[in-house]
């Protein structure tokens, strides 16, 4: 993409309403725009991000075995009232009356809606396990909307629900949902901490939250060193076996981690003090294990084995890809601006041409842009007049993993300069060795 | 995927509710299930094909220049109040209130929002042309929503918005979405006539609908037979050369075309009695010139190279996909089910195990399934228990492109048979020849 071509509405100022880093670096690098208390649009760097993040965790959640569906928005008062959360659910919930006085709201979540389709469909024990998930748009009509995207009253969420016959089938779908969010966190470059959790409004009994560090986290955490050094399961990970999934799971959960609500003095001073990690997080993900909480009262039941009628037992499993991409800034910036992971990066490459004009400089940059954008990289091409300097902010800024650099200087000797925007390592290097610098046959 | 483990929950009646071939198909497809009035769930069947759509039209958007953002689906009075139609719009509009009473409403277009957008950062000519769109979802409260997706009240919407200095540089943009629409409703497999249209509540003065011709559409089309050989442009059209784009548009707009609301029988008399096409369509695209309709009451002005402000001249172009794939059903059917254009199939092959628990079958499907996986195809394995008849009749009602039959008797022979869905023709082939057929190497 050519940055003449390419809306990407850069702020030279800081926001004054922006209160953390992850929002005052989205509004800046032109990634999203404010548009009502709570309510973002996703410009196109914003909403090339947020597309890379939906995949992964399509990926993963596909991979587990999940199946992906699509529930609407708006969601009938009537469901809510048979799982009775419809009063219960407060003015967090956004409620509306149709043009023929139907009550309405926009889904906050989707527990009752799935749990519907559910038992429209499945009668028998034959059809499990079943777990299907969506991406969709939620609506939390929280007091003080703040925070950007991380908090924010229209966000984007993955919700999954999983149904199995009995408790022991229930906690096995659990436990693929759990290697699933490892494999998700890691995947998009951030180490993550599963936390035993409160279920709050959704309810149950077995809950994980998913803790990513940051120094600027919303909430103290406490962990075993530990943690650091486990390994995330491979892509090769066996979903189809129960007791190694378990097995995953139980690495996971043995050493002590804990949120601030849930930490426990006692366990805690049991840890080795040089062990003891205690730093701030930001969740990031969330599982609940309910039982049958909603297909009771809702009638999900299937015919077991044994002939009888056995409410289902269910669980749910949310990540919210929006909150997700300002706790990875939250993760990962310095004082220049955002560094994207390169798995989530919106470009992978910032090809700058600091004297646009200058024939050779065009040429090399011409060439260089076919080149890595024939062999697959998504490259952001700076072809404005602006002036070097400028350039060298902005590319810092929206944080592409790779800039390329082409001068004057440099061109007549045959050179460009490739700088890593993490380590701010600078490599000149022929131009000719810059295909084979990514990773592409010369 | 395999059918054992995927969710598609099929209905062997007819649902009483659809008065439509689309409807009642997509119902007893497993496609979709109705969740409240004019409100579906896309289950993961349908959830595949409305990607596929979506696809398609964000790639050939992309080419045309677009550039994909995201709005948010609530949207604030104030806004509408500005351009002066929070009141015109009646009671289509979904109108809500927050928990401060603040006046909100579920977007059922966004001219306003994205001119808010434009106005916040884009103050020069230099800036243009721009064209951002997004695919969201929109809510239209109708009175009696019904046809299932075709009319319902949330459906998904791809909508884009064109700004520039003038008319001419307007009209420039508007044609080359007019291109960019024939491409798309040509890549899903379907032939689109474009059609003057009524600009009704967007507002403007030039304005087209695309329209699949399709037996059970909804409404009487008159056009010339001209129109169905013409060249839909190929992928290396050069958007940038303006006049190229405009010669395109005017080899489409020449031949006579008209929806009853717009036909003149004086015209339609001029047109030779043996090329004249009576038929009835299905509309799926409308795109709109509306010039400074919103920029001027809302303050969307950039400086022209004069140094003076101007209102920018702007467009609509909305596609959309629930709708479209409803459309693609009417116009690709037949008894026994939906015949999907290879491009939108849910599935490429539906591969059926005729004798499940025979151990040749289920060897000769097993190596089928990952041979043609690996190659990229996506694979529905029948690999249930049910009989046989039963297998092809899901198989026809679903309508993937191709059937890979594998029964004991040919197994035996070392054959399997190959069954195209469309034209039901049936050709028996050695087992080792069916990686081939699907354009593998074998």
């Amino acid at each position: 993409m050519r940055l003449t071509r390419y809306f990407l509405p850069i702020l030279k100022e800081n926001p004054r309403e922006a209160e953390i880093v992850s929002h005052r670096l989205m509004l800046r690098a032109g990634m999203i725009r404010q548009q009502a208390a709570g309510s973002f649009s996703w410009l196109p760097l914003g909403k090339r991000v947020l597309d890379k993040i939906c995949n992964i965790i399509r990926e993963e959640q596909n991979r587990a075995g999940a199946q992906e569906l699509l529930m609407p928005t708006i969601q009938s008062a009537e469901l809510w009232r048979e799982s009775g959360r419809y009063d219960d659910y407060g003015k967090e919930m956004l409620r509306i009356q149709d043009r023929h006085e139907r009550d309405m709201l926009y889904g906050p979540t989707n527990e009752e809606m799935v749990t519907d389709i559910f038992r429209s469909f499945v009668k028998s024990y034959k059809d499990l396990p079943l777990n299907l998930y969506h991406i969709q748009w939620k609506f939390r009509d929280e007091v003080r909307p703040r925070f950007g995207v991380m908090r924010s009253r229209e966000f984007l969420m993955k919700d999954a629900y999983s149904f199995d016959l009995d408790y022991e089938a229930s906690k096995a779908a659990y436990n693929r949902m759990f290697v699933s969010y490892l494999r998700t966190f890691d995947r998009v470059g951030m180490k993550s901490i599963p936390m035993r959790a409160d279920t709050g409004p959704i309810g149950g009994d077995l809950s994980h939250e998913f803790i990513i560090l940051a120094d600027t986290g919303e909430s103290a955490v406490f962990c075993h060193g530990d943690f650091l050094n486990l390994q995330v399961p491979g892509a090769d990970v066996d979903y189809a076996n129960d007791a190694a999934v378990a097995d995953i799971v139980n690495a996971w959960t043995t050493p002590y981690a804990a949120t601030e609500e849930m930490h426990d003095e006692a366990a805690w001073s049991a840890v080795a003090a040089d062990k003891q990690v205690a730093a701030r997080g930001i969740e990031v993900g969330h599982i609940f294990h309910f039982g049958d909480k909603y297909s009771k009262p809702m009638g999900a039941s299937v015919t077991g084995p044994d002939g009888k009628e056995h409410p289902v037992s269910m669980g749910s499993y949310g990540i919210g890809p929006s909150r997700l991409i300002a706790a990875i800034i939250e993760a990962s910036h310095d004082e220049n601006g955002i560094i994207w992971p390169e798995a989530v990066a919106p470009f992978d490459i910032a090809l700058i041409n600091m004297k646009v004009g200058d024939a050779a400089c065009d040429q090399a940059c011409d060439e260089l842009y076919a080149a890595l954008t024939a062999a697959g990289k998504d490259v952001l091409y700076d072809d404005t007049d602006q002036r070097a300097g400028g350039k060298f902010a902005t590319a810092d800024l929206i944080g592409l993993p790779w800039q390329v650099i082409v001068g004057p200087r440099g061109i007549a000797a045959g050179e460009v300069e490739v700088k890593n925007r993490k380590t701010g390592e600078r490599e000149t290097m022929p131009l000719t060795a810059v295909a084979a610098r990514f990773g592409m046959a010369a």
